[in-house]
């Protein structure tokens, strides 16, 4: 964050970040990777050329990637309103993997805006990135207090929340422009947002007799069947 | 493995592994934990005290735990029957917080057997066993030659395979007793296990003329989403 920049690895990622608008500042990479894409390299970009082992050396990732790029973070964004589209509500989600997770899954539902509590994980985080597969590129993603952002969506659109013990999500008419609020891996929604809930949804886990219920599912797997369920009339 | 050991951490996991059938040979703890906890501890277990600072030094974590438990890998298991249960079944998947995912996702959904193809990451790998929370005490989860698994299979139960040209997984009337196959994160169901298929299905993406349509779906994210769609009626 210090110099205002952030690490994407991978050929699919780099290439999304080159027709995207993000202003890559350096690019690392094999003389493999160079030439068979020098085409579609912007002129003002001049790769450095490194050795698989080199970038390995610079990588966050366990397999080492062809090629590595720094790139600007962009300015703040204004807020979108959350108003005729389903948009999602992040709230102080930790794992980075996760975070990346959903914000794939909810490109791949169609949402174009994801709004995140400041204690959530910083979205430039390179597992963030890395666990998004590009979706950062096309999915907008903003930071702000969630209960001042709460307050102003109040008798305009129903706010969806998970919960442990709410309605059954599968027995739900979901509207189709709405919020969806994801929160904390363990300590679920924070207690100041939970009055803007205006449906608890719960996804019930499969009890026979022969199953001890776990505990909870994890937040992406969670975030993935409510949006899924939210899109499916859709599909 | 070269010991036939795996590592597990944390409270919740490490409690767990205490009241299961797993055996555990060494734990490492915090004055503080073995205080609160002495109580559980079975009388063979004499814990070793450790600072947390010695906690996070021998921790594959980035935040450390109070406990670390070495603990036994148990004897092959004998291959269940897919007949009368819905059975998951994993081709090749690679990334150790995916296949955590899913053995955590299955648990909820009552599912009690995952077979996996023996190219899949290793369950006793620590990133798999701490994503799991703790499911892999409960779950089932063996390793054998899916193609010869599958054979056995022919006409018996239906198939379902995740595929991006597929049937939408929202119009289908899924069997209760089945099996799913999730395949890798980037190949998808190997080759040679496609044949044995009975119904390739698709989640579809949100496809409006503003929205471009996004590669793939993360392997865990359209793992749960499968699994509540089967379960969804018995929920």
């Amino acid at each position: 964050m210090r110099y205002h920049e952030f690490i994407a690895e991978g050929d699919k990622i780099v290439k999304e970040l080159i027709f995207s608008d993000y202003q890559i500042t350096q690019l690392y990479a094999t003389s493999a990777w160079i030439k068979k894409n020098c085409n579609i390299l912007p002129g003002y970009l001049k790769p450095v050329k490194l050795s698989l082992e080199e970038l390995r050396s610079i990588s966050h990732q366990v397999t080492p990637n062809q090629v590595l790029a720094v790139v600007k973070i962009p300015g703040k964004k204004e807020l979108h309103s959350p108003e005729n589209q389903l948009t999602l509500l992040i709230d102080n989600l930790q794992d980075p993997g996760n975070l990346g997770t959903i914000i794939r899954t909810a490109e791949w539902f169609g949402i174009k805006n994801i709004i995140c509590s400041e204690d959530t994980v910083d979205i430039y985080n390179p597992k963030v990135i890395q666990a998004t597969m590009g979706s950062f590129c096309r999915v907008e993603t903003y930071y702000t207090n969630l209960t001042d952002y709460l307050k102003n969506c109040i008798d305009k659109i129903p706010v969806y929340g998970s919960y442990l013990h709410g309605q059954n999500c599968f027995n739900l008419n979901f509207e189709k422009n709405g919020i969806l609020v994801i929160g904390n891996e363990s300590k679920g929604i924070s207690p100041e947002n939970e009055k803007f809930i205006t449906t608890k949804v719960t996804i019930p886990a499969y009890e026979k007799e022969q199953f001890k219920k776990p505990d909870s599912l994890n937040a992406s797997a969670a975030a993935s069947i409510l949006m899924a369920l939210i899109r499916m009339n859709d599909l």
